[in-house]
């Protein structure tokens, strides 16, 4: 397990979270060696231009925009992928897959739609590829269901899995702020992008759904199937009837089973009543209820994004993938193809 | 790590907890294999009483009372203790690890005064030595910071730890019931034992706060250097001033390290005002905010105890056992004897 050689990675980004990693692996430089069980060492960092001017110190020879060059010019035993978006990380993620690299990644869309194929290549090839950052930021979601609730039958999984709509909704209801000045507010603080489409939409939200689906139940449901819906229509009436309910909009992604072991998932809004554990889920947090037969419902809370938590969600993965073999399960604990599913 | 042979479990004790395990491996068989990655099988069980009529079937010639005779008549790779108490379970456990059998425990009051000697002859011995279940029954707060917390540093842990004294102040404030009657209320419906002591005095959550700090900092702190007050002497006076300022009184147990890296640990009623995470945590339910320094603050919570919720809990850590191998980490990730203690 242990070895004292160092740890080569290639981080493929250096945007917010990419950033975010480099300053975290300085902060905690002494848990280095007891976390990862070797010396690491960041060999080569990917990025769109080499030449803009980054918030953090960074050895400018480690700076490529190009990664047939970085993995020529540098040896790398793992690779973390955070530039997001399907193309080039798919491609990229694949090599690495196929070249017996273990692989990090914090990209949901491509994790919800090919993370399948991806999964399957790695089983192939003896690696790990492990995706917490993908969903719920800091909040281990995808530890908590593959490895402490195995032995349970997940019955369903609800929260609030974006944060810059729980942002904007909790701005409507707390200062009665009308949709578009909480949007640009949203904006301003970095909690939604110039094109807030993805989020305000709920794909951001349905993706992690996907995956936490995925994970849960063995199946791969897609999006045609799910019932999505964001918070773009949300209106100051809306708003006004809620609070005379004593209840908060919430953008709610809940995937369940039922008992013939039918699958329905869906995002959109839902009043949550005073008392409710996800009532007091305000601002940029996220929350998700985890329903096992055994264990009851299990809510995990916290930062769902930021350079820090998701940061956070990626070293614990390195953590584990430095420290734990590849463990090669049956086919029938990823997949379940009796598995029906109607919506 | 896998491997078709049969996995021979001993169980230690038949109460609540031992017979949730067994209808939790019977709810859930065809989930064995994959979550152990091996068929498994009690062979044996320890009980005081071997005549003792069962609220479940066992099979007579399983049960035993008498450990040596047991493990003379039956071959065991794992042992699972769910007697509780410092003995006889201390002597059984440490004969268990000496004979490399890994060993499960649910047992908090001897995982927070003898865990340091335990887990050092599990690390000496090569087998796993897991306590998940000792602290907040089903949800998985060791695993967490174990694992998905490993590179960062705790700050704090904070939070509701034990659902007895819980039960009895959501009783008292909800229905203004004086403290007599909530209590015997929750004696009537399993919550509270007959002799009480542990719970409402603060021990019972002590103990778990003593094992989460030593997971978190790797520092045993004696119960002579924690402030602890349970919540026998709440008058309905207190109740009253709680509701009139909008808040609700909690057990609540709580660790923090200074920045000069000291520790202090207290169990006691606080106020927890409206709107707080802590708040919305009724009746038997648990909670904990752990804190860290890159993913911030996490809160975890679920049934806190309850037959079925520690039974995943020990379930999951056997899950861990049989499909992981024991890492040998550096003294120093467990201990810091650097660690100052100031109290």
């Amino acid at each position: 397990m242990r070895n004292h050689e160092t740890i080569n990675i290639a981080l493929l980004g250096l945007g917010t979270v990419g950033t975010g990693i480099i300053k975290a692996l300085r902060l905690n430089a002494d848990k280095q060696f007891d976390a990862f069980g070797s010396n690491i060492e960041i060999t080569g960092i990917l990025v769109k231009n080499r030449l803009k001017s980054r918030s953090i110190e960074v050895q400018p020879e480690l700076l490529y925009d190009n990664y047939e060059q970085l993995t020529t010019d540098r040896d790398c035993h793992v690779v973390i992928e955070v530039m997001g978006g399907i193309e080039p990380a798919k491609s990229i993620i694949t090599d690495s897959l196929l070249q017996k690299r273990h692989v990090i990644t914090a990209n949901k869309e491509l994790m919800a739609k090919h993370g399948d194929e991806l999964l399957e290549l790695a089983r192939e090839n003896g690696v790990h590829l492990l995706y917490e950052a993908s969903v719920g930021g800091g909040i281990p979601l995808l530890g908590t269901m593959s490895q402490f609730l195995r032995f349970n039958d997940i019955n369903s999984i609800t929260g609030i899995l974006n944060g810059t709509t729980n942002y904007i909704l909790t701005r409507m209801m707390a200062d009665s702020m009308d949709y578009g000045s909480a949007l640009r507010e949203a904006q301003l603080l970095g909690y939604a992008e110039a094109d807030p489409t993805s989020d305000v939409e709920g794909l951001d939200a349905m993706y992690k759904l996907m995956i936490l689906s995925r994970l849960a139940w063995g199946t791969n449901v897609q999006t045609e199937h799910i019932t999505c819906r964001g918070v773009t229509g949300m209106k100051t009436q809306d708003i006004d009837y809620a609070k005379e309910n004593h209840a908060k909009w919430k953008l709610i992604a809940s995937a369940e089973k039922d008992q013939w072991g039918q699958l329905s998932l869906s995002v959109g809004p839902e009043l949550i009543p005073e008392g409710h554990p996800l009532y007091a889920i305000d601002n940029e947090f996220n929350a998700v209820t985890l329903c096992g037969n055994i264990a009851g419902a299990i809510t995990l809370s916290g930062r769902g994004a930021g350079d820090m938590p998701t940061s956070s969600a990626i070293l614990g993965d390195l953590s584990y993938a430095l420290t734990h073999p590849v463990i090669t399960l049956p086919l029938s604990m990823t997949m379940k193809p009796k598995q029906i599913i109607h919506m």
